[in-house]
């Protein structure tokens, strides 16, 4: 009756990748509405109302049992307190304060009403602990397993919204916090994981780990950030949150701005734990602030005058600056070796 | 590891269903933003920025895979079409206009780019149809089945805005368009799909059944009426649009409107086809109706002043009238019977 599973081509998606896809579906789209101001291709959409200097933005995001998250070492009260900020972090990527979210679930029999309210626990406690209303979504069955989709919605005044796009060369490029550590979580809790599918007498050990752990399993937003840029009177030029790595959202504002990025290795922010741990799963702790992603920081760039202003900040490091097109996007090294970035990007496929 | 799974109480979800388990979870919800104007449990969540007379309403809703839709006979394109338009019916449910779309997309590697294009063809169709910006969404990987949440945002004027809480008594109930086709379209290819599993070499017959099949497949919103309510000078008391059947729709009402409500069994507007599928399939029309739902056609109450505006539109059916809540919930059947309103609802769990 369908035919649509027959292979007609031999296009992979493996081939476009998550970005190249996205781009492929979108492309040749127009905007109608005179409300629409950015559309695809940022980290939340940009909408007016007539008459109002305050411009909403919104993002949705969805996490998917078994692809961004393993019940088996996921407390579900984390799981929706995850989903609800990563949700946040994209409304903070464009310089807005999240207001509100919707929520959809799809849930299967073998969940308990106390394993939804836990879920739905963490949701609140994300709500509450960013001062965002929960104004509605969708519960339904699935067979297929645990689906949370969020939608959050926040604004900001027109003149300080912030897009990828805004980057000049010259300008400094800044990461809030630390980077890498929600991959080495992931990487020790699939150890865990292992260790106790094999005996499961063993218990898991996550001793002195809890803030790579806490990286991965209940991340923040960098709402706290969005609130210093106004304290400080800095408008970033460009701006986006590390859902991916770093690697791959330098990449991102390099395009949308037309630009290019150095970065230095040095400069990267690691913290101590996340080094340690680099070590001891002999993965290079830099190669997990690159590639590793789910670090919910926000990058951004700022122009060079305003460096004074973020030099004392203890959440701001600033890592490169930003270049010419021409003079492409690359990592210096320990070892003043130049390497090329490349997007890891999305390889579920 | 994760302990959430042990059923340490015995309430069961499906005791609450669908509705009763939102209340549940959503109990006490306190809303801090002055943006927030109202929350879950109406079609669209509505949001005001500072200045505007202009209201946004925000809905989201997802399609499960084996929950929703059955890939066996549903085409991708159709799929996608009807992923967007049931959150824009959501949307007019409002009284609002739907503006911008964002859709989050969760698919497996069984999926070819032509598979996917042919998805997104669809949305863009409704997009293109409804005047809708695509503005964002996600694409992940999904092990689990092909999972598509849309999320529709549109506009009212803050005078115009529709709630489903608006209705009083004397106002009269009305439908548009036809009800029950969606449900016997469902059921006819069903019915075909069991007649292939069967036996592979019988081809489908879905032959003189177009509309319904359409009604199931190809779904509206009805925007049209939106803005003919417009043209009249109509803004309805409350309104819903009825995705799970008339019966059910008209508890939400009753319920957040506080009021009972009565209508009439032969004032249903039933099309031809689907009154003889309902003797094809020994089912009655009316049950299909009242409990079928996935009709995205709109439910909505006017002041008795307004009946003169709205008695020639032929897309439009007066069946009943809004009482005091102690009347209930009623059905008045063609044999002068009078029957209670039960929901139906949800009952996949």
């Amino acid at each position: 009756m369908n035919e649509m599973f027959e292979n007609r081509n031999t296009v992979e998606i493996s081939e476009l990748g998550e970005f190249g896809l996205i781009d492929h579906l979108t492309q040749g789209i127009q905007y109608r509405q005179t409300s629409t101001i950015l559309g695809v291709g940022d980290d939340a959409a940009l909408i007016s109302s007539a008459n109002s200097e305050i411009v909403k933005a919104v993002s949705t995001d969805q996490m998917i049992e078994n692809v961004h998250f393993n019940m088996m070492y996921t407390p579900l009260k984390h799981l929706g307190y995850k989903a609800a900020v990563i949700n946040f972090s994209d409304i903070c990527a464009m310089n807005a304060v999240p207001q509100q979210l919707l929520v959809s679930i799809g849930l299967s029999s073998r969940f308990t009403l106390d394993a939804i309210e836990e879920l739905y626990a963490g949701i609140r406690l994300a709500c509450d602990n960013y001062n965002v209303d929960l104004v509605g979504g969708d519960t339904s069955s699935s067979r297929i397993g645990l689906i949370i989709t969020g939608t959050a919605i926040g604004e900001a005044p027109k003149d300080k919204v912030v897009r990828r796009s805004g980057a000049k060369p010259g300008d400094l490029i800044c990461v809030t916090g630390d980077l890498g550590g929600a991959y080495f979580g992931l990487q020790l809790l699939e150890r865990e994981k292992s260790i106790f599918m094999e005996n499961p007498e063993m218990q898991p050990d996550l001793s002195g780990h809890d803030y790579i752990v806490g990286r991965q399993l209940k991340p923040e937003a960098r709402l706290d950030i969005i609130k210093a840029f106004d304290k400080m009177g800095i408008i970033p030029s460009s701006m986006i949150d590390i859902s991916d790595g770093l690697a791959s959202e330098l990449m991102h504002l390099s395009k949308a701005s037309n630009v290019g990025m150095t970065v230095y290795e040095k400069k990267l922010p690691i913290d101590q734990d996340t080094f340690n741990m680099g070590v001891e799963f002999n993965i290079d702790a830099t190669t997990a602030a690159m590639n590793g992603g789910e670090d919910y920081e926000l990058l951004f760039t700022v122009q060079q005058s305003d460096y004074n202003k973020i030099e004392n900040d203890k959440d701001i490091t600033v890592i490169g600056y930003v270049t010419d097109l021409s003079q492409g996007n690359k990592l210096i090294t320990n070892g003043e070796q130049t390497v090329e970035l490349k997007a890891q990007g999305w390889k579920a496929f």
